[in-house]
């Protein structure tokens, strides 16, 4: 149990003095017994005026661009900031600048340790049988190549699956090539399943004596735009170049191999890793009106991959929360609790502000209500899914029916709170997820055009809404939300 | 009048063969009286069995790949060609040996003097109000920048006009930025009106003072890989450096200028030129049964800019004109006259094949019956122009008509023979336009996207069909097209 749902707590005198001036549906005074710690079957987990704010904040998202002109401001004004990077440490400015601007309270940063690699130039080029030029890009992490490059015959692989099925002499001295195609799909499945081989592929060939890997790139898209994303080491790996091409670049050698002549491949990268170093998790708060130290978490990464401006990964998520945040703080009704915009430093390339975060906060993990994170671009709210004891339900449902006409359907108490707010859920921390649209966005995503003409304002404006209405209710629930469930 | 259309020809005896074993509606001796020179109100063009024979082709060549295959083989094998690159000479062999393999004879190659730039690299990056660094191509024939690059404040103008109109001294020692944004159209009209900038944009601004020019990419598409092409120099035209930006680029630098703080640019370009050198049109001929000195021109580009494969631009016209000429070859009856395919060197440079095509084959205009070209990628078939004599409206139209069930209306007798086989319509040899849906070719053209992958094979069956039958109908119409009247 948590610390909140198991205290007592008086009915406010805000929320009754409002009721008096709210028109509501129904009668009132069952819906005060919803303010008690360990709610009842049938007792309704909101009061009419409570529901009611939330519709009016609803529908005051619905038509405010806060969250696109913070995204139009962050593109423009900052750009890509990856971890380490000259932009990181501006993004960091900014973000501090933008949360008091919007009339955030207690906007400060947190220190965080962030690895520093750096990109540097790649080429990959086709030598035989004949001369081609591929659009690639490096791994996160990857490691150089001898300065003058290497050359060596293709060995095209669908996955780890089949590399584990191949003869060791037969990628011995040699690069393999990972054909897997990533499918597209509404809820991003395709995503988890091709995502491996930029993980572990470079890894698992080394160990079979591959001299490098080259990957097609995890996307869906069909740009001469290869799409980057961090590996995932493990102690004891040699670590060998990895580098991604374009789909378009691995239809290409995927014919070129299809001739049955031997492929071979000329690669250059001369990327780097340099000292760790520091970047910081920028927090703003609107402080709750009754409960300022109890927090509903509304989670993105500041951070973004170098190659774009980052619009999508996770610019849009830095704006939607920051804005839904603004939106909470100029609504008629504070909520009772605080809520508080963490933008995490570095997701991309190993979580290390979620993970700093939880550290520095785990003796606080009590007074974190919900959590929650978006970080899948500014794409058509379809779903929602939470993590909650099953006591809480009716309240998540109640949450749920408000972002209805929006189309967000309830899909199930099995949420993991995605990378970062994860972290938190890890503490037993109650999380929500909300599931968009993802069919277009691994079509720029982690490539250069996750850029902001990308973004449709009216979907920024949407999930704005949902983020805020979700928030608002949360941190205003009487009893909170307990601990979460273990498992899934 | 034309050579051609003047002397009189028998009905040749395999025509009559031919009748006696095709079913075809209708009574057949009067079709005969088409195969006149001077065709008489009322008589139709064609005769059964031509069209029928023309019937059969079209749908041969809409169940037949040779096409696709062809520009599989030429992106894989040859890839970017640019005038005077490793690749122009490349993508001649493959030319002259593909012809052979798919059945052309006469095949061979005419030398063509073509210009040779060399790109180079090139960098812009925003150095204030914020740090970005933008996607940009030199376009073609850009000088070099200083080595150490140049740097200065940005001017805003949409297009030429509005150049005219600022004050010199706004200008003198800037970077001019052309803000215009080419229209997506069916017709692709955007682009006529959208190029000017990249034709004359760096010319008239360094009448003006500027020191270089930036300009929004000539497409329709928002991915962050620019548009190069050749800019139209004139005698007396001060070089400055000449680059082309990303649309996503375009409209970052646009909301930075619109932000109202000074916007500064810094530049680097080493693109260089070098002396003239050699590349060569490829010839290849499906020889005619009765009159093979008289020739209907197929025309396409071999070159491509060097961005991408020439997928689209021109591999498509390459591989929809062979393929057409081959399934020619391969029809149960040969045309009267020859068909003749021509793949021009250095159109995008400077039209270098064609005019030397159009010199050295002056004196033969008189038994060059007709022309097209297919350049604008493998799209959907639309409509038919011509530039005949009025006359000769009644064969074009039975041209066109076969070509109906494909979606092709007829548009006119304004055709111009495009860029290269444009340069046989000066010569008064009569030519035809086959429109198609221009909608997207805009997004891929002169970019690193021009690809493989981007081309629908349906779509290439469809375009081999049409200049096949149009190709076949031309070649055995028995007076010709005369000569094509002047103007438009």
């Amino acid at each position: 149990m948590s610390v909140l749902a198991s205290r007592p707590h008086s009915v406010p005198a805000l929320t009754v003095a409002l009721l008096a001036v709210v028109l509501v549906p129904g009668p009132v005074a069952p819906a005060f017994a919803a303010a008690q710690p360990t709610p009842s079957v049938g007792t309704p987990p909101f009061t009419a005026a409570q529901l009611e704010e939330a519709r009016l904040l609803r529908e005051r998202c619905l038509v405010d661009d806060t969250g696109y002109e913070t995204l139009r401001s962050l593109t423009r004004n900052v750009g890509p900031r990856f971890a380490g990077s000259p932009g990181d440490a501006i993004a960091v400015d900014w973000a501090l600048k933008r949360m008091r601007e919007l009339g955030l309270k207690n906007v400060h940063s947190e220190p965080v340790t962030v690895p520093h690699w750096i990109r540097g130039n790649c080429s990959v080029e086709v030598t035989s049988p004949a001369a081609q030029t591929l659009a690639a890009v490096a791994l996160g992490g990857s490691v150089a190549t001898p300065e003058s490059g290497l050359e060596a015959e293709v060995v095209p692989v669908t996955n780890l699956d089949e590399l584990a099925r191949i003869d060791s002499t037969r990628l011995e001295g040699r690069i393999v090539f990972y054909t897997g195609r990533m499918q597209r799909a509404e809820d991003g499945s395709g995503y988890s399943r091709a995502v491996t081989v930029r993980g572990r592929g470079a890894a698992e060939a080394a160990k079979r004596g591959a001299i490098a890997v080259v990957i097609r790139s995890v996307g869906t898209d069909r740009n001469r735009l290869a799409h980057t994303g961090g590996m995932r080491p493990e102690a004891g790996d040699k670590s060998i170049p990895a580098l991604a091409i374009s789909n378009p670049d691995a239809d290409l050698l995927e014919d070129l191999l299809a001739s049955g002549q031997p492929v071979r491949l000329r690669m250059r990268n001369s990327s780097q890793w340099a000292d760790s170093t520091r970047s910081a998790n920028v927090i703003g708060e609107v402080p709750g009106r009754e409960r300022p130290r109890e927090v509903v978490v509304l989670g993105a990464h500041l951070d973004s991959w170098d190659l774009g401006q980052g619009a999508h990964d996770d610019g849009a998520g830095v704006a939607i929360m920051t804005a839904a945040a603004k939106m909470i703080g100029e609504a008629r009704l504070k909520p009772r609790r605080t809520v508080r915009v963490v933008l995490f430093a570095n997701e991309e390339f190993g979580l290390s502000g979620a993970r700093t975060y939880a550290r520095d906060h785990a003796a606080e993990a009590g007074v974190h209500v919900l959590g929650m994170e978006s970080d899948l671009g500014a794409y058509a709210p379809l779903g929602l899914h939470s993590r909650v004891p099953a006591d809480r339900l009716p309240a998540i449902r109640a949450m749920q029916a408000m972002l209805a006409p929006l189309g967000v359907q309830y899909r199930g108490n099995d949420a993991s709170g995605d990378a970062d707010v994860g972290q938190l859920a890890a503490l037993g921390i109650p999380v929500c997820d909300l599931d968009t649209d993802a069919s277009e966005y691994f079509d720029w995503h982690h490539t250069a055009n996750d850029t902001f003409d990308k973004v449709d304002p009216a979907l920024v404006r949407r999930n704005v809404a949902c983020y805020a209405v979700l928030a608002w209710l949360a941190a205003d629930h009487e009893p909170g939300f307990g601990r979460a469930p273990k498992g899934r």
